[in-house]
């Protein structure tokens, strides 16, 4: 049935359990194996496992407490849903890694839960923070950071490679404990969290040298982004892709200094939970971006229970990479909703062997990136129909606003939405996503939206009847022929109707005929 | 899987081709016998086979033709698609069934596209309006008004059952061209509307005496309350189940009135093609409403399709009734996403369950129609996990506001939704949806959103240890005591967060015991 979603057949779930510094998650996955994955289930717990440790360099008691009743509520929870030890895994990070306490703690977790703790090495930490990196974005070249509560993780990267690894011990509770109190921030605290990030980093003369584009993951970085889209009052639907530069972000940390640490909590896009170690958090990310010479950092909403799970998922790979990222993204988010695959194949077809086709005869620039936002368009179209016919083009765009495609900027996961909703009906236009756009996207949006228009018309009934089209440019107008198996009189008379959008992204009026 | 939706195990296509005075539409309706059915997929065309009859009698050669063109798409469609002749049900009124030359217009609709047009009595046509109406809505006693391009149909409705029905020339083409111009309307020409109607509905002394409830159908109503939902700048999500009051319609007729016939389809919410003819169809209403004595129009989106597919959907029951709409929209809607149903009706018990302890110990009304919007957003509570595991409460809403509940008002459909949406975290409130609420609607929010999270909780694990809950009221303080098959210490610790929550909208400490 067109618009029934997800073809579940042979989905099978596993957890991962991240017991980091300053909170610790379970996360399930459901993941049809080569078809999709998803996240399906989290409980977040902020234990604070590090904190206090500063002195006697131990996991206190309090926390320690905290920490065992979650653990044991996860081995509840994985008990109650049916998701056997095999196919869970438990890792622990900085904080317990470091330690002086942490076999007992260990020993206790395994007594109350039965689950056996990874503890991950500075370089396995590292590592996972890269898988979850490079498989939720483009980039090929430059650094991953990664910023937990307990240290600091950054990755050079070349050609998609880890190259070079360190880890830091400049978490944000860490530097919290060590520099700032509760009030607000003096200039000199905040030097001297600067300083410490500065000398740190001193052993890592490589930091910046593998190119241009530096990736952020970890809470901090997440809060971070998305305070800054409020404060630039843009429309957010997640901060995957989104690029925090270093003047918004001595924004945020002039507005976090300014107010005591109680109060951090509150500033829009800020957890409470997080308010206490945020400024810590900003400052040691703007002196980690100076130090290595990056004028922004880019977000990904993947972590490091990600790279834990791809290294499964995408196993026996080597590496583990997904060959092409924002390929993935849109056949991971199509294969959720089993839309009429027949269907959703031809219109991509037709519809990029339009682009070409009307590229070639010099109606429109033919730009690459173009071509592939309307491809994603055209995988998309259709996945509203799980919410309800009328509409479904509407749905469509919310689908994919809030799902997300990772490896494309906002912007683009935008464009996408908006190509998606113009595909049945309607005059294209930005409407609250307008903050997003750029030069030329009204363009953009009306030639794609046009020919995936037409391409859906074309396949008005769902009969792949229309094979290909045949274009000639004249000047003034475009004939199109189709070729076909078969009575073409239905796509014809669909196709005629979207003469008028054609005729406004491309100057030229439309003709159909049969071949 | 929980949030892969829809099972389509058995569902099946049919279509309904119906041939209005007004406009043709053939619609799909894709149904899983006993479970759920949708629309699926729709061809409209305004193809107005009623103008221009006036003096003749006769259907046009233009009209003729374009209809021919129409049918003919459809046919194609239906063939193209696979959906066999013998699902397929295609039925004319009042233009065709009054026309001079049908039988030629019938033979060439054969001829062109092998369909066979069933041409309804005027008793026929306001058969299947009423089955629309009573299966969209909880009327009782009082009226179905259907008006159409050529004709308008009351049916008096008694216990659910059609009374009296009538049928008269009063059709909003008919009228059009019999009264109005292209000019801005003067007073004369709306008087003169408006005595004809009285005049024909002299014949219908029985109309008014049903109750004091009128249902409407047909586009011309849909259109009006749309255009009256923007007046008034309320939130929209669709027509369903607005109320149109007389006061309401008398403003859109004097806007209506002074634009030019031309200008009428920009008055936001009416559509361009049925500017022409919305004048005359708004003034009709308003006379019938003022000569059966009715102060307002409970709007309904289902028409003659919805009503022609439901007498074979509800086939064999007699009468063709839904036994409960607002259950079986409810229904409808969780079974096209097979979300976790143990899970689901669990929740459903555990927080119907406490709603009648907290009421029994009088911590709270207990409110009869209140319970059955906690019941509707428990069914409906993570629907949203189609979308995305991250905010699923959110989307939750977003498919509950989109998809509809027929039988329930906006405002119930609103806060359905919203409970769905703080069944998960968040302080419930209303938002851009506020102006949709009433008296009393914050605390009854609270309330529902505090009990159905609190049973989400007692479900975390998805596992149904928490069998049923006891309930003790103290002053100050209520005790919940879970009674269980196993170990709760996860319901307890998921159970004692939403203590707040509780707090607030019951105003008593809430504590968690195990059985």
């Amino acid at each position: 049935m067109a618009e029934a979603p997800g073809d579940d057949t042979g989905a099978r779930r596993s957890a991962v359990i991240d017991l980091g510094s300053n909170s610790f998650r379970l996360v399930v996955f459901t993941a049809a194996p080569g078809a999709w994955w998803r996240r399906t289930d989290e409980i977040f717990e902020p234990v604070r496992i590090g904190a206090g440790m500063g002195k006697s360099g131990r996991l206190t008691a309090k926390r320690m407490s905290r920490a065992l009743t979650t653990i044991e509520t996860y081995a509840h929870y994985l008990r109650a849903s049916g998701i056997p030890p095999a196919d869970v895994q438990a890792v622990a990070t900085s904080a317990i890694r470091d330690a002086a306490n942490r076999d007992e703690f260990l020993a206790c977790a395994r007594e109350a839960s039965g689950l056996d703790v990874r503890v991950l090495s500075p370089a396995e930490e590292a590592r996972y923070g890269y898988l979850a990196a490079i498989n939720s974005t483009t980039l090929s070249d430059g650094a991953v950071l990664d910023l937990g509560g307990g240290s600091l993780q950054l990755v050079g990267v070349r050609d998609r490679l880890a190259a070079d690894v360190g880890s830091w011990p400049l978490g944000t509770i860490r530097m919290t404990e060590r520099c700032l109190d509760d009030k607000p921030a003096t200039k000199k605290q905040l030097k001297a969290v600067r300083a410490r990030v500065r000398e740190e980093l001193e052993s890592a003369r490589w930091v910046g040298k593998g190119g241009p584009r530096l990736v952020g993951i970890g809470g901090t970085v997440r809060n971070l982004a998305a305070a800054a889209q409020r404060r630039a009052e843009l429309p957010s639907f997640g901060v995957q892709g989104y690029v925090l530069d270093r003047e918004a972000l001595g924004a945020l940390i002039s507005d976090l200094a300014a107010l005591p640490a109680a109060e951090r909590g509150s500033v829009p896009g800020i957890k409470p939970e997080r308010g206490d170690v945020i400024l810590a958090g900003a400052t040691v990310i703007d002196a980690a971006l100076e130090a290595a010479g990056y004028e922004a950092i880019e977000v990904t909403e993947a972590g490091l229970r990600e790279g834990v799970f791809f290294d499964g998922h995408l196993a026996p790979a080597e590496p583990r990479l997904f060959p092409d990222v924002r390929a993935a993204s849109v056949r991971n988010l199509a294969a959720q909703y089993h839309a009429d695959a027949p269907h959703v194949l031809h219109v991509v077809s037709l519809c990029l062997g339009l682009f070409d086709a009307l590229a070639t005869g010099g109606v429109h620039p033919g730009d690459e990136s173009e071509r592939e936002l309307l491809w994603a368009a055209a995988m998309l179209h259709d996945i509203g129909m799980t919410v309800d016919y009328d509409d479904h083009h509407k749905h469509s765009r919310y689908l994919i606003l809030n799902a997300g495609l990772p490896g494309y900027s906002p912007r683009e996961v935008a464009l996408i939405s908006l190509m998606a909703q113009y595909h049945r009906k309607g005059s294209p236009g930005f409407g609250e996503l307008s903050a997003l756009m750029g030069d030329g996207d009204d363009a953009r949006l009306d030639r794609c939206s046009a020919l995936l228009r037409l391409a859906e018309q074309l396949e008005r009934a769902r009969d792949q009847v229309v094979r290909e089209t045949r274009v000639e440019v004249h000047d003034g107008s475009v004939e199109l022929e189709l070729v076909s198996g078969g009575d073409t009189g239905i796509a014809q008379w669909a196709a005629e109707r979207q003469a008028d959008l054609f005729e406004r992204a491309f100057g030229r009026r439309l003709e159909v005929t049969a071949g």
